[in-house]
């Protein structure tokens, strides 16, 4: 298995992430994650597991990668016409996806990933734009007043995520509509 | 490296326990976290690598455990005299601390290990046990109003593991310090 020249960027890189991404759903689908190792995936890839590596370092940066993609939202928060309503059915929809088996899971693997590729910083990216997005219509509709983005992560988003990881007890959507009040009370004052 | 019999609970138990995490801190120093194996870390503790394995399943439920064990605190939070005073130094030595490469590295192997153990729990309530002992302080003192530790935990804790964890931009004692001047705000209202 000798190291291939780097992969050139734009399609070919692209479609590496994706085979690569693909067979590791595959196989932690059929066999469990236990199970994968970088050259199963890499087989199940048609790559080498040189590519593999020279790519992603090991396994754990792998699934971290693949983590994160799987939180991506792959819907904007739906429209129910005031931000009140938008926030609190975001957050119950966050709550719901974030606290299943499957989303701890990645986001312990998203948080697995080397500091510095970022991977968990991108999984904040995706609800501080979901709420950028929510804030963005109801200033559209002129209502006033509103919290700013970070003080909804703050207050919304931390305290599900930290009770998820850490402190799951007591988790609940009442909980986390209960966080929302909170949030607007806040920036009403 | 046949199994062994159950070891008895008590100070066997105990002599394990203290001995394998003791290897695997060495380990890591020497080493590097990369060289750990299960085998490596028996024949430092001088047990067989299957009472490793019958204790704590895997590596990583190991290395979970041990970074538990660094995170408990080492002593009481410090008496300042008064209930801000006190929830304000020690949110920001709580800070300092897990934001620190190794306090980082401890909380990611801390939920690492199995959700069922219970390790990213006892995390949290390292921390609720210090808010707890500083309320009962400022109790003592007769201070009101005080905040619920839930609360704190909402409004400080998480908040601070959250940035840590997942959004490092922008942490400073100064953010952290905003942050306890807004609970005790929330709770005077």
């Amino acid at each position: 298995m000798s190291p291939r020249p780097m992969a050139r960027p734009g399609g070919r890189s692209a479609r590496v992430q994706a085979s690569v991404h693909a067979a590791v759903r595959e196989l932690e689908a059929e066999r469990g994650r236990a199970a994968l190792t970088v050259p199963l995936v890499a087989a199940r890839a048609g790559v080498t597991p040189s590519t593999v590596y020279r790519r992603w370092g090991d396994l754990q940066e792998l699934l971290s990668d693949v983590a994160v993609e799987r939180l991506r939202p792959e819907a904007d928060p739906a429209d129910h016409g005031g931000f009140r309503a938008d926030l609190t059915a975001w957050t119950e929809h966050f709550l719901e996806e974030m606290s299943s088996a499957p989303g701890r899971a990645y986001l312990r693997d998203a948080l697995l990933g080397d500091p510095g590729s970022g991977n968990a910083s991108r999984c904040s990216d995706y609800s501080a734009e979901h709420i950028d997005l929510l804030l963005a219509r109801a200033a559209e509709r002129g209502e006033r007043p509103l919290p700013e983005r970070e003080a909804v992560m703050d207050h919304v988003v931390a305290p599900l995520l930290f009770r998820i990881l850490f402190r799951p007890d007591g988790l609940s959507p009442q909980y986390a509509r209960g966080l929302v009040e909170e949030a607007l009370g806040a920036s009403a004052r």
